[in-house]
């Protein structure tokens, strides 16, 4: 077969870019002192504040997902302190050793890579801390390692049990703006994320919404930062501005992705991302294989990660795809690797780029030899006809 | 469902334009009298004839390719002069109408658009015209309007065993660069063509292929014209340049477009729609439909026209499909309004498009209540897989 | 001096296409049967009409300005009528060739180019013929050759007076958004333009404004045509389709520019030309060279030709321009070859870039060896200063 | 006047992006896991060393060029510290507190932000400090306030003089791509940089070029970092990958903008900018104003600050300058708040650009009442004419 056309990107993020969007960042670069940008800065803010489902502050930082992270230590903790973390997948295992990093004591809740958090065992943990030594819950939201998405409204409720002053800082880099994420709603005291999943946009912005309490917490922290420090960042914001050079391309290319994201609306949004979901799911039933998440009520409307049967090779699978086929699927992470491969159903992603992308899914596993029955795809379809989104 | 996303145009033209060819129109327009000029011009004049296969001259209008037509006419028959057509569909009829206009008698031959030109009649008709009054056979290569595709080289055949000196106009229109065609292999004196099918272009360019003894025509026809001239044309090219502005981002994106042609290989291009052809029909069989082309040798690898069951309305499926899943189907024109629908596969189409595209027509025969076998889709996933391409 | 940075496209048209139309050009290609385009349509025709100041109808065609000439031509005459043109430049003289090649019988008044269409020789013509056997007055509003802008009104006026019925059938190709023009307040019947002018588009539209008298005459002319035909463009114009496919992506920024000018203003947009013009004419001055245009009531706001002094070869200063300086200035055309250059100030065009342009002119001007004063860009911005627009 | 056309973005960055930059820019995102990435990544670090002039590593960082400064500091020093800097401008005293921040004591000599740093007082006090306590000498190389480059080469002679072990951290983020910068050559440990100045492209990309010395002092400083840390980002930058999510698209455009620096050649983009800023300083002197800097051997080749005379108020002038001709120009900073403006010449900048601009500083000086002589423009032409470039 042959590579003429178009590329399908079906890995968990970065998601394809929207025509909109990339029209709208094609545009000349504005003196980022001038009033033109200080409105754009304003409506980019505002609209951040829409999407995290916030009433406070969100800051976006030239940066990686990655440096929102290190923006959220920085601005909470303090050299010495102790969280309490849970082995979900690869990224929860990497957000633990930059905490380590920082000189946080994290206390690691391990974890087979198939449910997401287990509320009882916050609730359980913060209960038996007499002392409140613990001064954070940090969760993975969406596992974009496993297609798993914790329960975060419930593990707030569970820190509420436990009546715990700790702080629940969340990443949301592969769930905003394609899972249900409430900022206030749901009690977060910094959400994290970034600009190249839900967003649709290309990386190179990083997010933290901050409560007030976190903000409280960042006046009396220790960790040093300059570049990452709330303080620099919310004064000029109030006007539209920031502390350094912005990346204005991409906040041109957010104003546009918050503004189709708001014409869609929201729960639409969801419940678009929970139908394609659930059909991807329908597929790999269809086809013998097994869905790598284990939880009902945590399977990620981001993306599924499917394990192939014991000897069979993802990766081997994945390159015949994208040799033969021209789409590129998520390869499995750290001790996932070779065992799983992850379709990306999140974005711009609609029903039948979705089909386009299954049917390669099917093709692929007969031309790699993976046993399987065919007819995923019919299953599919049946899937998306009944407006399944559980 | 949802519109979001990428909308799905799969009417067989104007076909979705590859980011590449977008990128390359997405450049300042330039002086057309300068030496940057002259130099796109000449390469894209030399593409031309690579595409057309021809080594004489192929010319670019700033038109429709419906201008193309009246071109061709008006440089080589004069008013009153007799020519060959047959009834093959939509656009055969319209061109037949244009002739009229301009004082052409037109011997039409019947036809029950579901086949092509038939090569036997060609030969008869032209053996019995021993006053060689009939001037030029013309012929729509690929009919648009039904899926079938006509036997240019047999045509010529029957033309030279008739030994008549009738001039063969064709209209390659929607097969140039996605079905083979071979302008001086096959003997053909104009080769009519536009750019939104097969070169991938937005519509707005018109060419003509013209072999020696079409410019000998143009030499003594007396047909009146200005902007159609092709000595007025020919002359400027030669230096790359046009006697009147031309459109030049278009041409920009020519140059592109018959780049993409070349480096993935003609014959690759043309076995590549064959395959997507292939599979198509075996979708429609697997739905248990009918396709409208009746003769498997004139099968176009450019579209495939469906009969829908006596009683269902193809513009409600169609509407359907539009509404409920973002994706345009071809209608059917004229006598075939309402009774079949069109799947364009042409272009910069691929595999997986072409399952997301087959994907949606089996979900839309569902929701519009049209009865259909499941499992085309299948069909046509198996068909890929055999590489099937006839 | 380098070639980095941006080109200066100073010529008289195509000119410069600004962001916001690249932008709007820069998007896929949709359906040309569906609702959305018949909205474009719509959109784009009424935005037509406003931007030509007429009620009734403007046609557009995929084909350059040329293709209106002609379009115009065989809408509204017989073979062996008469027409009254002028010999005003080198595209006046181009379209009475056309018209000859379509056995139109041109009256050609003689002209030195230095000047546009005398409205007292038009009367005096026309009174003299009592036959009514002139059947339009063909004249070209702004001749891109001379820098000399014909007036229009008086003409009207003078025909008039003559109480004569000649159609008057106007080129707008070079002045329609750049200088005032009013289709329907002026009694033209037939405007023709094109897009790479004051449209600010790249080439490949062709426009006619019809009033009903030229229409009326379209339905008794004998010329023979189908492309051009009105009435098989006016009947799908009403929906906002077209006969044959339309040239979508332009259409996407004629919406965009026609918005443009709308938001401007066109008495605003107008009296912008006049003052760039204006400061063009006194850095001209400055230099002590020779405005070619020698009627102050008719100095063109669109362009600015200028007289080299004997002896200089005005192509050989362009090269040097172009060379060192990286700007294309217009050529002398026909019999002004050598004798002048022409400084394009439409479009898009600004102060500051014009102020570019004119130092790039006057820094040429030394480099070439042409005996010149210095300081006409100071000449250019003291006018400039004094909003100094005639 | 009016608003219309291209806004002159003439301040000292971010600086405009060129078409090619913006069209290479504005391609659909890949997998960043993936081949077609690894080549891209491999290509785009080689070409950072070509325009740093190193033979070492460079890093690139998703952030601004603020985040490449705190990159500087967190890999190389550690808490407590002592560092040489030079009040240079607005810039080396941000980098300065943001040292402080970091827990580094700062020497900081006093300076009058009219000229650069002093070779002799950095070989002066670097002689004192027997004791070798003075881990780092920081130096800002262009300060984007004042139009002032300091002379590395001598600086870093200075610091061999006095035999001191110290590392030569510099800032380029305003000069990179546009003034003589020679990382290996002129023996500097640390070259901090950005994206948005003299490498054409958005803000969104910082950089470090790392000696090997420097990378030696990052094993055994203590400062915590995560993001930011070399290591972790030179270990999969030797294929071509990152270790978080890189800002493709910037990366697709540094790409083009590498490439463009290339073809022109480094040494021709330096005379280049030098003719640029010797053409401002001649028109800043036909006005009979003042140049910022005072050391003639320190004057920017990036952009040149001027001051306007006692009692006017530079920001009112920049402000009739944008509204009235649609210019921005950089506003004085900090202490230099409304007694200087500055214009910034770099990056895609050619001579017509900078005449335009000149011109619009020339009128700007008139409407807003600052007294000044006119002719400034002719003493600029006179300049590029005689290709002075000291």
């Amino acid at each position: 077969m042959s590579r003429t056309g178009r590329h399908f990107l079906q890995i968990p993020g970065p998601s394809p870019v929207p025509e909109r969007v990339m029209r709208a960042m094609d545009r000349p670069v504005i003196d980022h002192r001038g009033p033109e940008f200080g409105a754009l800065g304003r409506e980019v803010l505002a609209g951040c504040r829409s999407v995290f489902q916030t009433e406070g502050p969100v800051v976006i930082y030239p940066s990686s997902g990655t440096g929102a992270w290190e923006a959220t230590i920085v601005n909470t903790l303090s050299s010495g302190d102790r969280v309490l973390m849970f082995e979900t997948g690869h990224f929860a295992t990497l957000w633990r050793q930059m905490a380590a990093r920082w000189g946080i004591e994290v206390e690691f809740v391990p974890g087979d890579w198939r449910r997401g958090v287990d509320p009882e065992i916050v609730e359980a943990t913060l209960a038996e801390d007499r002392a409140r030594g613990i001064k954070a819950v940090m969760v993975v939201h969406n596992e974009t390692s496993t297609g798993v998405t914790s329960r975060v409204a419930e593990i707030r409720r569970a820190i509420d049990r436990a009546n715990h002053p700790a702080l629940l800082l969340v990443d949301t880099i592969s769930s905003l703006g394609s899972a249900d994420f409430r900022h206030d709603a749901w009690g977060v005291d910094v959400t994290v994320s970034g600009s190249q999943k839900g967003l649709m946009l290309p990386p190179g912005l990083g997010f933290t919404a901050i409560s007030e309490k976190a903000r409280a917490a960042s006046r009396s922290n220790n960790l040093p930062r300059s570049y990452w420090d709330w303080e620099e960042m919310l004064k000029p914001n109030a006007g539209g501005y920031f502390p350094y050079k912005p990346a204005t391309n991409l906040l041109y290319g957010l104003r546009e992705a918050v503004a189709m994201l708001l014409e869609e609306g929201l729960p639409e949004v969801f419940a678009r991302h929970q139908r394609l979901a659930a059909a991807t799911r329908a597929a790999v039933q269809g086809w013998g294989l097994e869905v790598l998440c284990q939880e009902p009520s945590e399977y990620s409307p981001v993306l599924t990660a499917v394990l192939l049967p014991e000897g069979h090779d993802a990766d081997a699978f994945r390159r015949i795809v994208l040799d033969d086929l021209d789409m590129s699927l998520g390869a499995g992470l750290s001790k996932l690797a070779g065992r799983v491969f992850r379709i990306g159903h999140l974005g711009e992603c609609n029903a039948l780029t979705l089909m386009g992308a299954l049917s390669g899914v099917e093709m692929g596993l007969g031309a790699a030899g993976v046993p399987h029955q065919r007819g995923g795809v019919l299953a599919a379809m049946s899937s998306l006809r009944a407006g399944d989104g559980r």
